[in-house]
């Protein structure tokens, strides 16, 4: 028995002090949590970094919005009026105006077609455009057509087209929709913010264009917020010496005007007066683009592309592939 | 000196009994770093909710940007390098194609200006863009420079400015990084599906090309998948017979081949096949757009705007605002 207890003794002695030497160690270097916090802070630097781009990648896509998108179903719809007609460039031209009216909320092309019928590649592109679109057309009568070998001055063109439009508007749309009208022709380049401007316009908003009239732009000059007459070097005694790009009309305008129309016959200059006149004076005109000091709108043109070795070809019976849309 | 003994039997017994419980104790639970790591993981737990909120926002804006979005994070960069010059229609040209490319995802902008400085009217534009850009700027040497009255023909413009960007990407990019880059000239017309076709160059991709080289479009001919020739009309002896807007290069062919580039002193015409023929052979090219039966790019040119009026004014001091910004 003796004998018994003293081994026991022995054995929890030495477990004992073993306890006692790793209880010492553990007291005197409580607790390494280097490993478990280095490897935390990875991780934190990790989340960080991921935070930073996703930051920088929220702000990128804030600014390509541009403008308070929540409101986005609030806003007035903005028609653009756009006449088209067949032509080398006209698919390119409808595809870039296309991917800017991309950006614009609520936003409604009408589109017309200067021909007896709707074309398989207008109608395929606005399919295809992602925009509201409507999609209409009117040939020129043929004492009003330009001949190919006309210089681009003798007869304006589009305006069955632009009046098919207003007359779809006027069908289609009540008198209680608020709404603005522009004519966007299809060669011109347009700034996202010229759609902001235009959205609220209240009779007729106006503002600069650039490229036009043989000058770096035209305007209207504005004093104490209202327009006092137009900078403009061509025929200034218009009564509205303006290109089409540098005005907008409220729906309800052209709604409650049902006769406001383009005037076929109008003296070269005035097409866009003979509408105007029956709208609004020169007072009531509301200035957009900082007082109309910014160039939103630029009345760019596409040089006609050069055929020459497509003529060769054709008279060799080896031209282009005409099955392959341009 | 038994009880003395017992006594410090006793003490021994109680204070090993603590050291073995508090050794157990250690062993189930080796180090109780659970203070730090709380704080860490409540810090952890932050920057999660934080990612969480980011990635939603990132969702929502991306889903606003129309398309596929969600697959961006994973898609090779496209790398567009655009040589550009002072102009009458720089802006609006630059303008189009940066809403062009705001639809396109991971999408950087290289724009190259040929300037003895960077312009305020790029700086500006760029930075208003919402695109992911660089901006560089060299200016061609005087021996290389095309002067006003000389045809568009005569000398390449942009070779130095495409040459800068290239250096650039080797700079500053891995060869670990997948991306693509393309030639994309500030007027030319871009289809976003073009984007679609480029994102996957393995080594060099090719599609047609519309309204160049005196045709309606310029396509690379295919059988069976591979490129065997050329439509073209013009030089269709050349390596490559292609236009600059033809073809994508992919970023890591272009790293790899430190010393592929532009030739500053190319035959006219011969540009293009002086950057592709040390980087790839016409068999390995790449053909897209529907084995290159679709014209997603056009090849157009703005006519450059009659200042007839402008020049005038300016003679009699009456010329447009220059403040303002066209």
């Amino acid at each position: 028995m003796k004998v018994k207890l003293k081994n026991v003794f022995v054995i929890y002695f030495l477990v004992s002090v073993i306890g006692l030497m790793y209880a010492l160690l553990q007291l005197g270097q409580p607790c390494d949590c280097s490993q478990h916090l280095r490897s935390a802070s990875d991780l934190m630097h990790g989340k960080d970094k991921k935070i930073s781009q996703l930051l920088s990648e929220v702000k990128r896509l804030q600014a390509r919005g541009k403008g308070p998108e929540l409101e986005g179903q609030a806003l007035p719809i903005i028609y653009a009026i756009t006449p088209t007609y067949a032509r080398l460039v006209q698919k390119a031209e409808l595809v870039r105006i296309s991917q800017t009216f991309l950006h614009v909320k609520n936003f409604h092309w009408i589109v017309v077609e200067d021909s007896p019928v709707k074309t398989q590649l207008v109608s395929e592109l606005l399919a295809q455009s992602g925009l509201r679109f409507t999609h209409l057309h009117t040939e020129t009568s043929k004492e009003h057509k330009r001949k190919e070998s006309d210089p681009n001055w003798l007869k304006p063109r589009g305006v069955e087209q632009r009046n098919l439009a207003l007359q779809w508007l006027r069908e289609n749309r009540e008198l209680s929709e608020e709404g603005v009208v522009y004519f966007a022709d299809d060669d011109n380049t347009y700034s996202l913010r010229l759609f902001d401007e235009i959205r609220s316009t209240k009779r007729v908003s106006v503002w600069p264009v650039g490229l036009v009239g043989g000058l770096r732009f035209e305007r209207p000059l504005v004093e104490k917020g209202r327009v006092v007459g137009f900078y403009t070097a061509w025929k200034p005694n218009r009564p509205f010496p303006m290109d089409m790009a540098g005005f907008a009309i409220a729906l309800q305008l052209l709604l409650a005007n049902r006769e406001a129309r383009f005037d076929l016959l109008a003296e070269r200059g005035y097409l866009e007066s003979s509408l105007l006149q029956s709208l609004v004076s020169i007072e009531e005109l509301e200035p957009r683009a900082d007082n109309c000091t910014k160039v939103l709108v630029w009345h760019t043109r596409s040089e006609k592309p050069k055929m020459k070795q497509e003529e060769l070809l054709q008279k060799q019976g080896l031209g282009s592939d005409p099955s392959i849309e341009v």
